[in-house]
């Protein structure tokens, strides 16, 4: 499952790669400083992450995560499927999202497309959390990754749940992050310090996602914690917009997973307050900003078999169409593979935006023929729909690099997005053609 | 190139397969006979195809067809994109679309993305054509494929249709099939006699495309001929249904081509009149329908890289839904890497259904979770959304098989759709990422 993608480094440790803010399109903010993976929790959480014999390979697969503080502030984001998991629907409908005082996760099952026995099987585990850690059920959300279709073995969950409760550590996140992981080629964890002007405070957070996807195990799951004092209704907002701008931009294979989640927990415990409006919300929400943009980068560069990663940006003059174009784009069988062979071929490109922009609705838009302008790497290859003349071998060395990105200007103005995407490899086929049940 | 799908047998031979009728999703109608690959063209047409050195290979690049009546009926589609190429906007506006005389088509390069300068190139040889043949511009047909953001090498052209003008014969549908191949692997080309109750008519067609899609091919064309008359309004009536119950209804990759171009032609030749909501109209449709359907599944098992081909049918209380379920079902990397695989993986398909609505507005159309069921070869693996007890040894034989069949039901009645797809093989991400430019 080794690749080739070397933003971050050698991948074969296992452990969180060095720099954690390895990727140019997200800088490290200059009020934000990586601590040692070591470093454990920000003051009031725990953590421990168990092997319960849910994943046949005997791997940690259940984990469990507290806050300890007796207020604790909480938000909550999850996928937009129609066909939701058990824990996600348990979790959005039976929860206080704004007030959780724990996590139970586990990998090796998703516990999706399991009906009402799935929802009861999802409930007797918060139930199990819930009275092992002293909080009341709903007060415990529940996230699980794996195989879709199977149940959830409840009894196995239920002894994890008791060995991970009774190992509950300040630096219990590592534990934690290899109960989560699947087929994560390298960890998505990170430990942060957050100096705002009424104090520091600290940041953490355990990601996993191969991408959204991943064999027989498609999600994506995050979990960030805080010390520091948020309201609900700050966290809410600043987990939203930073969800949006990571995760919601970011691309292996298009596949939505029945699983996603991200849920940011504020102990408080720092005693130092993000004020609604004050500069310290800018603060704390440019940092919580960088390390989800970083984890949800992480993903795709950890794309099943992915060598390079892109982005691309598309500007103009109606907001649904330059969406529809970008992820048209990232999205593409025919782009991946050029992207993954460095083959500066941008006609296919050209023919992406064109079929995104193919339903009758879009003639609105945009006049047909597409004036569509295209730089590669800042190499322009394209204006208003034909070839122009450019430096051949410039864009040759551009696209092999590790990091492409693409732009896109459409004709009219206001509306810009971005995708973060992958490659598409050999390797891709085999993660899921090959080594499947 | 060659791949494992063996429904239309061997591929190696180059020629026809044989029977044409070789899916059972598209059984050969009563009235329907197949002839001898050989048996030429339908009365009343001649083509020819040579090589120019548009292709670097040599291979054959240049066709011709004319029909030779004074008063030739036709009717054509195009892509829908945003990015049509050259010949498509020159043929979609400058010429007589009921009335065409010839097709001028080429293989090596798509003239697309090529602006201003692709227009006036494409209409040179549009004129050439029409001068070599003795025929009005705007009564010649363009169909270019290739690589996209190249310009057309017009004096190479100009040659071809001098040489390609002096080679017309009755039979010379096979040289035209050669003229416009790229990557396929096999022939799509078919030699079929119509029973009418008027009398028996010939229909001929030349299709190349492996799916909509080829490493930097990107097109699908498509020539009918018959020597029955119809009345343009039918010719275009027909033509419509029968490419949006076939060519619209297959998928490779979900990318859609600048260049993808369908044209009937009917010569008349035969005296046998095909009239307006006649018996005679129906079966000829049905005729009709057949050869585009064979013709697009063709394409989908010579989709690249292609072993299994399969066919997902959707049905359900909302049009627009049922049809973003089909294709994202088709266009999903998860579920084409199991097919390939004969892998059962059907949690794989709940997830793109899931997947594919989940935008606010599939919420007004289906409630959440999605009561789903899903069935595979007949064998139902899923109940309202959830998983169900099954035959498994039976479910593994079936999805072994070349041609497998989804079934998918979502709450309501009413409304219901068809897409084939293809498999995505290591042989895929070979054809588009390691052997390109």
């Amino acid at each position: 499952m080794s690749a080739g993608n070397d933003v971050w480094g050698d991948r074969t440790s296992g452990g969180p790669p060095r720099p954690f803010f390895g990727s140019r399109w997200t800088p490290r903010p200059a009020h934000v400083r990586e601590l040692d993976p070591g470093s454990g929790l920000p003051a009031g959480f725990r953590a421990a992450g168990v092997a319960a014999a849910i994943k046949p390979s005997g791997n940690p697969d259940v984990g469990l995560l507290i806050c300890d503080s007796p207020q604790p502030v909480s938000a909550a984001r999850f996928t937009a499927t129609a066909t939701p998991a058990a824990p996600v629907l348990v979790s959005r409908e039976r929860c206080r999202l704004d007030a959780l005082h724990a996590v139970l996760a586990n990998s090796g099952c998703a516990n999706a497309a399991t009906g009402r026995r799935g929802l009861d099987d999802a409930a007797k585990t918060q139930g199990a959390a819930a009275m092992a850690l002293g909080v009341a059920p709903e007060e415990v959300a529940l996230g699980s990754t794996g195989g879709i279709s199977w149940y959830l073995p409840v009894d196995s969950m239920l002894k994890g749940i008791l060995a991970a409760s009774s190992q509950l550590r300040p630096d219990g996140d590592a534990a934690f992050q290899q109960a989560i992981q699947t087929t994560d080629a390298f960890e998505k964890r990170a430990n942060l310090e957050v100096e705002l002007a009424s104090g520091t405070v600290r940041l953490t957070a355990q990601c996993k996602g191969a991408g959204m996807i991943s064999p027989n195990f498609a999600t994506m799951l995050c979990f960030v914690q805080t010390d520091a004092a948020l309201a609900p209704d700050t966290a809410d907002l600043l987990l939203g917009v930073c969800v949006k701008r990571s995760f919601d931009r970011c691309s292996v294979d298009g596949q939505l997973s029945t699983n996603d989640t991200a849920l940011l927990m504020c102990s408080g415990a720092s005693g130092v307050s993000v004020a609604p409006e004050s500069e310290d919300e800018l603060r704390f929400g440019e940092a919580l900003d960088a390390l989800l943009r970083t984890l949800a980068i992480m993903m795709v560069a950890d794309g099943e078999g992915a060598r390079r990663i892109a982005r691309v940006l598309v500007r103009g003059g109606h907001a649904e169409g330059v969406e529809m174009v970008a992820r048209a784009i990232a999205n593409s069988p025919l782009v991946k593979t050029a992207l993954h062979s460095a083959d500066p071929n941008w006609g296919r490109i050209i023919q992406a935006a064109g079929g995104a922009l193919s339903a009758p609705a879009a003639r609105d838009w945009f006049a047909t023929p597409l004036a569509v302008d295209l730089s590669i790497e800042g190499i322009q290859v394209c204006s208003a729909g034909a070839a122009i003349s450019h430096d051949e071998d410039a864009l040759a060395q551009a696209v092999a690099r590790t990091e492409v990105e693409y732009e896109i200007t459409l004709p009219g103005e206001g509306a810009e997005t971005e995708v973060f995407f992958s490659d598409l490899s050999h390797e891709y086929v085999t993660v899921n053609a090959d080594y499947t049940t």
